[in-house]
């Protein structure tokens, strides 16, 4: 689930100088990732741009692996939870505008960082594990939707969900079709159909 | 919809011994692709590897775009219809079971292809006309679950058939989820039992 990187403002954080000269570094990778893509990405233009010393980037992230390993975990960090907008249609739909919103902003990061993991085992695994992060946090709209009575308890909740996401990330980033106002509410409201008609309680899944 | 390539032996093909050096040349960029990536893709790795002399394949394709393009536009010529299984669900699954083991087999062409497409500008739109035409190949299904009487005619065939197959690519391409043997299955069933349901109408969408 998005945003997998941070795009507002960087969170005032504690930590100083170390925690900020984090935060430059970090900016500046996305926005060479962004303006320049992963084959210009060098630890050097990046301590350039962040107005860092390079022994400084050297010495705390090493490669450019670690620089994109750190974005990742960054995003991770940062204390998201999906909206609770008092329904399941709702709630799903609000989570396909975050993803939709993310994938089509300028610069979209977490376009750039979806291209990167097709050049970079690291970047990869790090994207991985923070859609599974992301996913896991989703699943409390699930979880809300059985409290109210949309849904009986054994729904499959990843299962819905991917199947209410999938269809943004699809268009957006591999059928690269231009943005498409409907496509958000039209993808949730087709999964919350669905699955108040049973498609995704585990007894289905295991049919 | 897949496979974006053929992953089978070539077609017979009228046109001797033009058409056969293609075969062979489009035969080994897919090898190269699968076996060592866009990054070493080179015209002389491909002539040497295809048996061909490099003069030929830089005459005929200039460049590895000309190349790549070809490999698409070869994909493209084949001659694909989707399944007709008797049910919409049925028909959704076949092609989603299509789709899952283009992505899973090994080596995956169609994965390949996904991967250059986030390298090359002329990848990427390769790749987005050739789902263009499977997508446009499959609306058949769609329009034989409307003469079936399983949709009423105000359908959206579009968004029904991303709905379907969006979560294989988003598991399988994306989220790079271990190969999941009910996934196919479930996603055409839940697409279906949406569209019975009236979600992918056009009334639905311009709501």
């Amino acid at each position: 689930m998005n945003p997998p990187a941070p795009t507002g403002p960087p969170q005032p954080r504690p930590g100083g100088r170390t925690a900020r000269i984090r935060d430059q570094v970090l900016e500046a990778v996305r926005a060479e990732l962004t303006e320049h893509g992963y084959d210009a990405l060098t630890v050097d233009t990046v301590a350039a741009r962040a107005g860092v010393h390079r022994t400084t980037v050297y010495r705390r992230w090493r490669d450019v692996g670690g620089l994109i390993s750190d974005v990742f975990a960054a995003a991770g960090d940062i204390d998201w939870h999906p909206r609770d907008t008092g329904s399941l249609h709702g709630d799903l739909a609000a989570l396909n505008h975050e993803i939709h919103d993310s994938l089509t902003e300028e610069p979209s990061i977490a376009s750039a960082l979806i291209a990167v993991s097709f050049r970079s085992e690291t970047a990869a695994r790090a994207l991985q594990q923070l859609w599974e992060d992301r996913y896991s946090q989703s699943e409390i709209v699930v979880e809300r939707a059985v409290r109210r009575g949309e849904l009986t308890p054994d729904i499959d909740a990843r299962a819905l969900l991917i199947a209410a996401t999938a269809p943004i990330y699809h268009q957006l980033v591999l059928l690269r079709t231009p943005p498409d106002p409907q496509l958000s509410d039209r993808a949730a409201g087709a999964a919350a159909l669905a699955a108040r008609s049973g498609a995704f309680t585990h007894s289905a899944s295991d049919a």
